[in-house]
């Protein structure tokens, strides 16, 4: 690619907007003049970029006419005040906070339905770039579509503490240390001891008891695999790991499962890699710092054909969040370049 | 009471052995003679009971007739072995192992079918006290079977590495020093790193892909709620905690589900306790040391009505295994004192 275009990443000094940052270098992304931009707080830090410390800038000052394309990687808040504006300067929007409305900004996983960028239209682009437990369940559910008339699917997803990003990162480190030194714990960032100790929500629950997350994961899901009254129970609970969530995921079908067929789409599809039998993954020690999720753990229901288990690993803040938001990117551009 | 017995407990020097050992002295069991049992390797070690250390010896010459009752707590080749001429010699048995076929042995949780006991008629009585996995969720859906046309259940258990022993114990606790001094990283207990990580399998899968300890689970599941056919979905996975096992199970039914009734119920029920809508309780914070089951985040699914959703929380050594199986002693004591 001989041209290359202005490029801003919103919430550059977080752990998914820095793998961001790393991952444009590592594709060979056509980066321009690249503009890092976080709140007033995290301004004046610097990124390193193709060998140099980029300095990170205020976003609430910056003129998104600079830039063709946006990565906003800074949450909800930030995202609402300055995402609509950014695309109404005439710069694309990649938007990974799950505040944009399925209308103005449909989520893409490229594996799955890049054919919707097309249908947008013309530039500038609004794109949704779904929840990390959302693009790794829908990675390896829609290459079943075709295979099974899904029923009804359960996902307990097992989230990292980098759900929470550093904080939650350097709580369960320090948490840990300090009960291997027998030092009376403190919690901080955490309601309760996080160090080995399983946490039964991410956030808090709405009145009808169900997380931001769970519903942000059924309501992505669904629109996804293009399947808008799917029935999804989902519990989403925090583990005490650092890096890579775990998913187990029950389906059932309405008629008996061909498990080889199964195996052979899943063998077959994008973005994920099926683990051999008798072996399967784990977030340590296959899905961190990895591209595609792992995929183990395949079988039926016990006396039960119609049911399809499965267990598969993601790196949550690369595969599920940064580079998918790339990957992306890295299609929209062809409009540009 | 006035009368105590002789009573053995098998397997005494393992971490369940021993809290039945801990828990007949709490609860004032009208123990005797205690005769404390292992294989060779672990005889002649000793355990306190009332103050004293009573020193443990070889299973394969301990004469059986010379207790009433007996507990098995040792896996499933020293129940093989041992089990039937315990019974044989005229000594009721309590069997942890899951080794004895249901004909022979039916699984009892005291709170749920304690009726079986009666029905089995005169001593020596051969009953099984269930996985620690299959105690906990049989106490929760228990007071919901007459609520709920149950037609399908879906399990994810995250077991504490006490659910390995001892050994389990130790490969977390020195694994996590290892990394946390950022040592190299050997695995020996687990074949994977187990701190920090989740592990997909405890045990080995079978030919079918499922774990021992999942058909278990499942089997005793539908025993203990005398719904031989109902539908499970389950799936074990290992989890960095020393002790607690936590579950995610969602629920579903043929009709609308009335939450009320069902929390009524559950506050109603023995052996659980449910926590505050809004709170949850945790294996470290709740479960650990305690005799119930701790349940919460109770919900409806996600636009679907007919879905229920649980978390709850188990000590995996104790409420799910030593305690339920000294329960279960008491009960059968009756007939002797």
């Amino acid at each position: 690619m001989s041209q290359s275009i202005a490029i801003a990443v919103v919430g550059a000094t977080g752990t998914v907007g820095e793998t961001i940052v790393q991952i444009l270098e590592e594709r060979d992304f056509p980066v321009g003049d690249l503009h890092l931009l976080a709140s007033l707080e995290s301004a004046g830090h610097s990124v390193p970029f193709r060998g140099k410390n980029v300095r990170v800038r205020e976003v609430e000052t910056f003129d998104f006419s600079k830039v063709r394309l946006a990565f906003f990687a800074a949450g909800p808040a930030v995202s609402r005040s300055h995402a609509e504006k950014a695309a109404a300067a005439g710069c694309s929007v990649i938007d990974l906070s799950g505040e944009l409305s399925v209308e103005r900004a449909p989520n893409v996983v490229p594996e799955i339905n890049a054919q919707l960028l097309t249908a947008q239209g013309a530039s500038p682009h609004l794109i949704s770039s779904p929840s990390a437990s959302a693009t790794a369940v829908a990675l390896v559910l829609a290459p079943l579509r075709s295979l099974l008339d899904l029923r009804q699917v359960a996902v307990t997803a097992c989230l990292a503490v980098s759900a929470q990003g550093r904080e939650g990162v350097s709580e369960l480190a320090r948490q840990t240390t300090e009960l291997l030194n027998v030092r009376p714990l403190e919690t901080r960032f955490f309601d309760r001891q996080m160090a080995f100790n399983v946490l039964a929500q991410v956030g808090k629950p709405d009145e009808s008891g169900h997380l931001p997350l769970e519903r942000r994961l059924v309501q992505e899901l669904r629109e996804l695999l293009s399947l808008p009254s799917l029935k999804v129970a989902a519990s989403c609970i925090q583990v005490p790991v650092f890096f890579g969530d775990s998913f187990t995921v029950s389906l059932q079908a309405s008629a008996p499962i061909n498990l080889d067929a199964v195996n052979a789409a899943l063998e077959a599809a994008q973005g994920i890699e099926l683990v051999d039998a008798g072996d399967y993954p784990t977030p340590v020690g296959d899905a961190v710092g990895q591209d595609v999720v792992y995929v183990g753990r395949v079988r039926a229901g016990i006396d039960d054909p119609e049911q399809l288990n499965l267990w598969f690993t993601s790196d949550n803040v690369r595969k599920g969040a940064a580079l998918n938001a790339v990957q992306v990117g890295e299609l929209l551009i062809k409009d540009y370049v």
